[in-house]
């Protein structure tokens, strides 16, 4: 891809807990907005979508990662290049369905819920939501259809936090002007 | 301060455009909610003001700044420590009124308005109001009661943003229990 960014390569941060608690504000003010978590949720993975979109040319210009040959390749590098480049975090690439086309993103120390508990009554809640939109739109840049799920929750008492990624197809017809 | 965090000395990051984007999201959000732009100033001060009132725990416990002994030192610390830990950027301290106790923060690249473009009609829309609710919730935490407004926005077309503190008062009956 080529780029003419102003920018340099050196990624500009902001401080983990202000992101935290900037997000926080933007989940209460949906649970305000919106009648049920299922609505909230279905926002969130918009929002994230939307920001996903965007994400994946900064992603690729500043990392030097080509085009993925396989499912197992793309998953270690949403793990070990994307989440650590804006998450800060390393998350565990785990549990592969026997065909390849399914794996799991363990995620410890995720920085959006950090200090947070779940409010009551919100059991529904897929609070990280926006990381699955974030992946979903982000992928689909790259001509990738996933679908994302949270199969684990650490904010509703599992163990850890388990996003589950599934390969659904190549959008062959959604290569961008002048992309090979 | 006495305190017992098991956090690192080390603040955790994530990527600016992340923080950018996410933030972006809530704005547009509240400018969907509420009828007026001066509402949404409202809005973002005052989750502003929640966030700082959490931030500045983070930031006493992470620098070494002990208690301000006037005005112009509590503006050196906000501006070299409190916006370079949260939002890695430092902004210039200028145009001191002549009693000292007003202050201009003059913030280029700021982090929340990088690709940020005001939709049309939103002339009153104080896009990073956010920051001065932090400035404020956060100030009141170490007992200064301050005024913070926005003199100029590079998002409306001014040269720079200018971030006016004024001091209002010292609140001497809000130490929290434990503290001299």
């Amino acid at each position: 891809m080529s780029r003419q960014a102003g920018r340099g390569t050196e990624a500009k941060k902001v401080s983990a807990e202000l992101f935290t608690l900037t997000y926080g504000a933007l989940v209460a003010q949906l649970i305000k907005d919106y009648e049920s978590d299922e609505e909230v949720n279905k926002q969130l993975d918009k929002m994230g979508y939307n920001i996903g979109v965007r994400l994946i040319e900064d992603f690729l210009a500043r990392s030097s990662v080509g085009r993925c040959h396989d499912f197992r390749e793309t998953a270690d590098v949403i793990a070990k290049v994307g989440f650590k480049m804006f998450l800060g975090i390393t998350p565990t690439v785990a549990n592969w369905s026997p065909s390849g086309d399914e794996f799991s993103l363990i995620v410890d120390n995720n920085p959006l819920t950090e200090f947070v508990e779940l409010p009551d009554g919100h059991q529904n809640l897929n609070y990280s939501n926006l990381l699955g939109g974030v992946l979903r739109g982000s992928l689909e840049m790259v001509q990738m259809e996933v679908d994302v799920t949270f199969l684990q929750d650490a904010l509703k008492g599992d163990s850890t936090t388990e996003i589950r990624l599934k390969f659904i197809r190549r959008l062959e017809d959604a290569l961008p002007a002048g992309e090979e």
